[in-house]
């Protein structure tokens, strides 16, 4: 075994993981794991549950400290230690100690960058307030919760709807404050497609979180003496001003690889560090791990930055792998993600379908609301589900839970299947556990596999939800199956209504010359509509995801319009009244 | 398409599941349901919860009636119809009319059974009293339901630790009886292996249930007139006499062949109607779904019997497709179950161990002990599992998991995995969804992996929990590297112990020239101090699981020895004082 000497630039999830696993793997090499900040290893994507005092203990994030590294692991771990230079020729690092503020150069035979990502700041007027904050290290957490505590913040502004805008929105209202959520897009959680990310909108909201989409914040006011020292005000471009004692900006992140792009490594379109399989740079005695690197989409097959700890420390661990001799590789990433808000589950895997329309890979679509076990049994809650496949091959491409409960099994299987590159054939063959608590035999997944396959084997074709408020009435009509309580309750303007227990009986009630789209709740009675219509000669489509989607989607759009100002409001109550 | 009739018998899950699928191929086949109890499609695995109170009202575990499948199927649904004959040649089956005390005959094109199986009643001494009673159909809830008041049954005897024999003494718990369960075998949950089924056994245990294993029911006492109506007492192989007011018999069910049987059908060795991947029988008009078939295991190659519902709703959908036309196919079995008993989940999929050793594939088996989510997320819980490799190709072959929270997903992650046909590496790669509450950016799926790949590779060698405890101490020897806390709350005698973190400078308490087995809490520490001996040239393996593993599988050891009687025990507590 050589004696090596590896040097690790960054101490959190990529950094530690990929020094722990080259100490395992070699016990001689020299390791030493350098950090710009105070900490290492700590509980990134805890931070936001730190904040809501969901995690009451600091300690807590705290995953590993140098000491117990240095102690299990004999690394030599230096925090506060910033490297600012690669010298690639002479294989040494220039390394600035913040803490006694004098500069060293420090040799390798191998590096490892892992800098990670740092907050997207856009350049807009005056962000630049004591309350204008970012959540990305514990630091920054500790500075929110002072800030929070100094000046008695009640209002809060979340700028983004991510991960990390949707988290801190839940944990800032579980702390009593006001919650406003603003975002560019015209969708929150945007690895989603809009009309699935609506269900987390409209949790947000039924909570009393006001949320702006499709409206960025184009500037801040000027700090005025009329406005307490703690409130700044947000312009939207919308024109709607919010005033927020503390702003959260949560943008996204961008890789940090100043230190890379000074070194001369190669960095991708997307601004991240460019890595082979090995997780190697273009300077083969360096490698980069984490959120600084672009990996591959393996369902799109395109580059893409995946900023999450699961592929950080996979990735960590195919480097140091590859250091000490083992060429392990890292295949690439589908994207699985998941976040919680309040009482709602939100996950996905793989491509989206605004995702497979950039890249032009044909799709099928469906959507599905099953429940998450067995209806008899107390407790079951719904699933609302999207599954993309293949139209060609039937190969599984993507899915989108939300839900209260079971999201997170399904979004795994989902996963699994996936990466195995599993058709709809393969997901009605799954075998999962069932017993009333947990499931049904016909597990969700098996359902949306079921569905596909009907389609991909020519026993229906769907219609999408998106189609509903642009059929051509000469031409198409609508037809809604669901029973009479349900019509009444809610409809599509203008759909014929025909309980499905009274199909058979009442078929001359259908044009015959038209094309009939047929609606339920969720699908599934639609779907055995459609089949008597269709063996009885009719042309139809059973629209997929039925009412619940096109609801959902339609409150989608809806949400995605300019919300109207304050006055606009007042005038219209006004004139309503 | 051609005007078919099709005539089911049996309508429960497999039966009402190729009607509907039946019907949605072809509205103009004539299907005809027989069963031969008073209802249909009803909700088989919720009888327990519903003689437990937590599905309040018996109109929640009926599915369908026979009047919304006519409805909304306009299937030919004929209750308290039993078929008793099959006249092959004539393609015509026998039915007798239960309600009107007639027999009739009805012909068919194809045929489809799905009868189902009948619990196993041993023929053990005495076993008829009123008190007696099974848990299969909803008459026969009902019937203990009413035994129970009727008696005010106060202590309840459970024959056979199956799903059935658990979930009953969980809810009989919960309606207030004092429960005993006895099983023959060594271990309850048969699917699982010793080890892994001890943490159940502890669950029953802890909650006051006693338990007798490796303890068959040998005879029942005469009924006497000492005793009151309610109770009947069993006696044990041991000589343990129990009395109890109600007994459940819950010793596993039986292929319900008689009919195919009579009808000269060929029945598999275990049983079961043999049938193709068509789901076809030796008759090529005759179908056979459900828990009376036979089907292959994926994993061992062999037939088993797997009376589950998932299989047979999906065998139905197979075998109504073959009927219209569609040539699918029933792949097979992974035997994925999952039971709840209390606060303890358990799941398994694939092969356990001793079905691997029975039937002679390699394996390498790890156990490990993870918790469900990050720890520093509030209310994180173990997970206990042991996954099985093939240890020449890395292949996965099963998983048994039990805890508190996370089992399902785990499980159904595996059962997809195994199905999908992956290795050890895959699992690894895995990418599952990661945020605090629901996972961690190592979830146990991929530690698994990562242990088996380090086995795999090479980089360490495993020990099992049952050779701790015969060691050949002049050649063999332990080591433990937990704290001085842990060692002190218990360890294996014999052993070294040097916490992990002093462990490279006292290499010298190391005998050299011993084999050395190096345990922790779980594993993951010892795996550590594994490599640091390994790469110091020590010969060495680590005990997968380890303590955690040892003591559960000494307690499961110690749990199938026969129980000392009362008056054994009375002797020992005397002798003892």
């Amino acid at each position: 075994m050589q004696r090596k000497k590896l040097v690790i630039v960054g101490g959190v999830a990529g950094g530690a993981s990929a020094a722990t696993r080259a100490r395992r793997l070699s016990e001689e090499a020299e390791i030493i794991l350098f950090e710009r900040g105070p900490y290492i290893s700590y509980a990134n994507c805890g931070l936001p549950y730190y904040i809501g005092g969901e995690i009451p203990d600091r300690k807590g994030l705290l995953v590993q400290t140098p000491e117990s590294l240095r102690e299990r692991y004999r690394l030599d771990v230096r925090v506060r230690s910033e490297v600012i230079g690669i010298d690639r020729e002479a294989r040494t690092v220039r390394v600035r100690d913040l803490e006694n503020d004098r500069e060293y150069e420090e040799s390798y035979d191998a590096l490892i960058l892992s800098p990670g990502a740092i907050p997207i700041r856009p350049p807009i007027p005056n962000l630049h307030h004591k309350g204008h904050l970012v959540v990305r290290t514990i630091p920054d957490v500790e500075t929110i919760d002072r800030w929070i505590r100094h000046c008695r913040a009640q209002t809060a502004l979340i700028v983004g709807g991510g991960f990390i805008g949707l988290e801190m929105a839940e944990q800032l209202l579980g702390r009593g404050l006001c919650v406003t959520l603003v975002e560019a897009l015209p969708q929150v959680f945007p690895p989603m497609d809009p009309e699935m990310a609506a269900w987390i909108l409209s949790t947000l909201e039924k909570r009393g979180i006001t949320v702006y989409l499709n409206d960025p914040v184009i500037a801040f006011d000027e700090p005025s003496l009329d406005e307490s020292a703690a409130a700044s005000v947000a312009v939207l471009k919308s024109g709607h001003r919010i005033p927020a004692d503390i702003v959260i900006l949560a943008m996204g992140v961008k890789p940090e690889v100043s230190l890379a792009e000074q070194a001369g490594l190669e960095i991708g379109e997307l601004g991240g560090i460019r890595v082979n399989e090995h997780m190697q740079t273009s300077d083969p005695n360096i490698w980069a791990v984490g959120d600084a690197v672009e990996v591959k989409d393996l369902v799109t097959g395109q580059w893409t930055l995946l900023p999450l700890a699961g592929p950080a420390v996979r990735q960590a661990r195919v480097a140091a792998d590859n250091i000490f001799g083992r060429p392990s590789v890292f295949r690439g990433v589908i994207g699985t993600s998941i976040v919680r808000v309040f009482d709602c589950v939100a996950g996905c895997t793989g491509a989206s379908e605004k995702r497979l329309k950039e890249v032009g890979i044909p799709y099928l679509a469906v959507h599905l609301h099953p429940s998450n076990h067995v209806e008899y049994y107390p407790g079951a809650s719904t699933l609302h589900m999207k599954v993309l496949f293949h139209s060609e091959n039937g190969r599984l491409l993507g899915a989108q839970i939300v839900g209260k409960s079971g999201v997170d099994k399904r979004i795994d299987v989902f996963a699994t299947a996936l990466m195995a590159g599993m058709t709809a054939d393969d997901l009605v063959e799954l075998e999962l556990g069932y017993a009333p608590p947990f499931g049904a035999p016909k597990d969700p997944v098996n359902i949306a596999g079921m569905i596909a396959q009907n389609v991909l084997q020519g026993r229906v074709q769907l219609a999408q939800w998106d189609e509903v408020d642009h059929l051509d009435r000469s031409t198409q009509a609508l037809l809604d199956v669901r029973t009479a309580t349900e019509w009444k309750s809610g409809h599509v303007p203008g759909a014929i209504h025909i309980p499905l227990q009274h199909l058979r009986n009442r078929l001359d009630d259908i044009p015959k010359d038209m094309e009939i789209i047929v609606m339920c709740r969720s699908g599934n009675r639609s779907y055995y509509a459609a089949r008597i219509l269709q063996q009885q000669g009719y042309k139809v489509r059973n629209l997929t995801g039925s009412y619940l989607t096109w609801k959902m989607g339609r409150y989608a759009k809806e949400a995605a319009q300019p919300k109207p100002s304050k006055e606009e409001d007042k005038q219209k109550r006004a004139t309503s009244i």
